[in-house]
């Protein structure tokens, strides 16, 4: 796998993340595209919500079992959004503010700046089975 | 990256695949899990949605604009779901039937027979801004 861009963004340090995007919604980022992939970003437009698909350069190799923040019970990796899991994938769901030439500006970052962007989809009511 | 699972399906061939899960709601299929990551089901129980992230392991490399099936219109890639895609990540919503050894049955399959899986996460409302 190979970065299309890399997220720039007001957090350095892992402990100031906020848990999700939606926890954060306001705070305002970036996703900096390598210029090879800019026409990829055609037709994404402000207001829109887009799935940000990233790598947690920063996590540690994982357990498979954690503790969750939820109801402080072990549970098992695939059922945690925890960045410490095998294959390091995140996915955050966010809304567009701006697309400008390699630069797509948007609000609702829960991610580390510098992070590597694997992929974006658009997010679409469609996704989301019986609007749960 | 490495799988942590296959994916067990009746589609075998591209062309009868249904284009998102939530068009396919009631066939079941499975996730065989390699024994080496059982552990981090625990927790994830019959009726829960979750995140499948999968790779297109059958697609072509990808150009990075494509005609959408929704308008017919040329779009940037990163605004469609299409399989045919940098990295060639897939994601789909569905719901779980089932969880026992290595095995996950769930509803809502749009994955070829085969399909390699990089991750699963709990999907939860949360996840879903402003509930669109």
């Amino acid at each position: 796998m190979k970065p299309i861009g890399y997220i720039k963004s007001e957090f350095t340090r892992k402990k100031d993340l906020p848990r999700q995007s939606v926890l954060n919604p306001h705070n305002k980022a970036f996703i900096k595209i390598q210029p090879e992939y800019v026409q990829g970003l055609k037709g994404i437009k402000k207001n829109q919500h887009i799935v940000i698909i990233f790598n947690f350069h920063k996590s540690n190799s994982s357990p498979l079992q954690t503790v969750s923040w939820r109801d402080n019970k072990e549970t098992g990796v695939f059922n945690t959004r925890s960045p410490n899991r095998p294959n390091g994938i995140g996915l955050s769901i966010v809304e567009v503010i701006d697309v400008s030439d390699n630069c797509l500006a948007f609000k609702g970052v829960d991610m580390l700046d510098g992070t590597p962007v694997l992929d974006i989809k658009p997010y679409s009511p469609d996704l989301n089975p019986n609007n749960i």
